[in-house]
């Protein structure tokens, strides 16, 4: 039996605009993509939109463990976390690609940034 | 407007005994019972069981952030995710109970422990 390879793990709150921060559907098509372009794999998910601010909440269960996204768009930020483990690859790199691409996809400046490998 | 109140997030590692590590029902069930007990709102979850190992992963969105767990019986470890936001109320404390009762619930042993307020 080989050893438990930690995988890793980073959060990151970033600044946006509001218009991508209330836009569940282009979120989840950018989050399909990006699974697929890293040839993750998508287990389940949740998607939930805010009645009042528009803002949303998701949670997206990987068999390499998981995506989450909060938006705040009446604050202009989102908290963002992607971990991946290295049970059968090193997807170190693909961590902090998937992170770029968010903060890209959502026009971001980054506030904080968080690696916690484990 | 207010401006935004970071909240708690803790990750942690555990080892455990493999029984716990292959019930994602009875996790699902104690987990509920958290979010019932401490008034916090679901709005949606996935929980998967890797047909080898027995082990799962779950993510469950909250109106005030998420939970997340993979289990490794294989390895006996689990790493676990709570984090709740503080928009109506300081839930530090809660995040605190709900690691705890977590811990206490798989018969765990803390490896590791971050917190993060973001």
């Amino acid at each position: 039996m080989h050893s438990y390879t930690p995988g890793l793990h980073v959060l990151a709150t970033f600044t946006a605009s509001p218009a991508p921060l209330t836009d569940a559907a282009a979120c989840q098509a950018f989050f399909d993509e990006q699974i697929s372009q890293h040839g993750l794999s998508k287990v389940g998910e949740a998607y939930h939109s805010f009645p009042g601010s528009g803002g949303f909440t998701a949670v997206v269960a990987l068999t390499e463990s998981h995506l989450s996204i909060h938006t705040w768009p009446e604050y202009g930020l989102a908290t963002f976390d992607v971990f991946l483990s290295n049970y059968r690859r090193d997807n170190s790199a693909t961590v902090r690609q998937l992170y770029a691409a968010t903060l890209a996809f959502f026009g971001g400046r980054e506030q904080s940034l968080t690696e916690v490998r484990r």
